[in-house]
């Protein structure tokens, strides 16, 4: 075996082709016979790259030309308060309650402002989403919040909220590019890199223009307006980490053929683990069926001992990072545009043959 | 030629060793069989990267143990409001103004607090570094802050200020690990790691411990307190970034040998270009001798449209970056770490060269 099977929730696994253009392009990119790493940021080359890495972007998400691309850094963390710092008004937001990662926005904001938590799947696990209707909006919201998907439970929304005109702020951290979404349901989407378009240290916002506020008295580097106005220029930005996500791109517009193509080979994948999960004696993912992720797929025992054994097991087979987050337990495979089909049809075998060892 | 001599200011020259073994190891980290790309940062394996970065730090610039490293996100310029969000009681500041990079901090500090500007070389075109005495400093400044090395103009403080009893608080980001500085004359160093540490994205801070305070209202990204008390894990850190930098202090401690001796290979390479540049009819240095950074040289012709030809003309022989910051014009060489002396020497054979031609 050349390379393992990593399962990681994030950071994740990369296109085999895209890490291996960028080690054969590490000491030269593309005859200037220096790193990226090594390049001014405000060189034609680098801007070059830069520039190139939002026009797939937007080529590939069909963004909006009323909605403004951002490269940022600071992680998802650092979006729980750039986003009320820049779009409260009011002072209140709404946000729906489907686990860690929501809730930790949560206390971003409460710092800001009021938070109405105006649905939750907390009393069951967060093996749900929450159905939301416009009548339990709050009239006075600056805007709704949630997470798209939620990498610890294995669960997404599969419908837009509707948010009684409100601006709708979501979470795609684990699902942007996994399948074509519409941006405009959406009026703020931001994502940490390090799941599905390439390392961590690379922030992408994408924000409807006319949330962008000038706002002197908040530190510049905390201003959507400042990032904006300098084309994500305004300091030194993550730049290698910009150019290896271009390359990623890339992968999905020139080999992969889009974001159709990637969401048929997503649920591809999928559909493999989740039948052979509900056919299962052994295994059962905990997770609403109109609720699961394509991208984390999250299954246990119900034995501790056991769950361990799996792990472990399947660590030395070469099926890496398939230990769930420790707040929950149990294993998740997470299934990442980068993970190839055969990985997921390997690691079902490996739990058919695993299964069959448990005599269940 | 295989590699240009590239001088820029940051993102800078890498140690091509560094680069190679990157390339080498970006589909299989030491046979793991995965890129450092996509390593959970939660996984033992990465915990080392993380943990061998930072004792290699340790060692390097010989920290002491009552300071705290943190591996951060947001470059330099998220530190000018990080340090007043955290540090800031009286709310007042003395700074020493010394260029582009203290005038961008103290903007920042104004949104947050009083700033005293005790001494500024703004008159001379920050062409020195002013001095200070304790009678300059505020009484009830919460700290003095200082840009160590000026990267623009080409300056560096021989000196360390004396600032009466209170913090000390200074901008590393082009001269860290360029020599050994006494980080206990210092009370907290910060530094953007794409001059001397590896690539943009990463900044490292350096913190007494005894300024690091709970502060439940901020933000928690941009918390002192939250970083170190998860070890510069409470989010997703730039985790390639770090690897990178480990690969650069790796090469700091087992090829070059420790700081003493990367600067004498510095001094040696400023010394060949301002003994050049002090003997030249053509070009000149415009800084205060005494205050000459080992980092980052300056030069000009005196005349715009010869600057210009220059520039192009070094570009052609592989001698690229050469032009001055968009705000002071001229050229400037960005002699960090990463550039070899044979670098510098062939420079300053193509700048003979180029003197001879025009004829002075």
């Amino acid at each position: 075996m050349k390379r393992v099977y990593n399962f990681s929730a994030g950071p994740s696994c990369i296109f085999e082709a895209v890490l291996q253009k960028a080690a054969d392009q590490m000491l030269n990119y593309e005859g200037s016979k220096m790193s990226v790493m090594e390049m001014s940021h405000r060189s034609k080359i680098y801007e070059d790259i830069i520039n190139d890495c939002e026009t797939r972007l937007r080529r590939l998400m069909n963004i909006p030309d009323n909605y403004k691309v951002l490269f940022l850094q600071g992680g998802a963390s650092l979006q729980f308060s750039m986003i009320p710092i820049n779009l409260m008004k009011n002072k209140k937001v709404d946000v729906i309650n489907t686990g860690l990662w929501t809730k930790k926005a949560i206390t971003e904001h409460q710092k800001l402002g009021e938070v109405n938590i105006i649905a939750s799947s907390q009393e069951d696990n967060f093996s749900y989403i929450p159905k939301v209707s416009k009548e339990m909006i709050s009239d006075d919201c600056d805007y709704v919040y949630i997470c798209q998907n939620n990498t610890i439970y294995g669960t997404v929304y599969n419908y837009v909220p509707e948010t009684n005109g409100k601006p709708l702020v979501a979470d795609f951290s684990s699902c942007i590019l996994s399948k074509p979404y519409n941006v405009s349901d959406y009026d703020l989407i931001f994502a940490g890199a390090q799941k599905n378009m390439g390392p961590a240290g690379l922030t992408v916002v994408i924000i409807k223009e006319n949330l962008i506020e000038e706002k002197p008295e908040i530190p510049s580097m905390l201003s959507y307006k400042v990032h904006t106005d300098n084309n994500s220029m305004y300091n030194t930005p993550p730049t290698y980490a910009i150019y290896i996500c271009g390359l990623v791109l890339q992968h999905l517009e020139e080999t992969i053929g889009g974001l159709e193509n990637m969401q048929k080979i997503n649920e591809e994948k999928a559909k493999i683990l989740y039948d052979y999960l509900d056919n299962s004696k052994l295994f059962k993912n905990p997770v609403n069926k109109e609720d699961r992720s394509i991208m984390n797929v999250t299954f246990i025992t119900g034995n501790e001992k056991l769950d361990e054994l799996f792990v472990s097991e399947a660590t030395k087979n070469g099926f890496v990072n398939l230990k769930g987050h420790r707040s929950v337990g149990g294993m998740r495979a997470s299934i990442y545009n980068g993970m190839p089909v055969e990985g997921v049809k390997k690691l079902v075998q490996f739990m058919k043959e695993f299964e069959e060892k448990q005599n269940v």
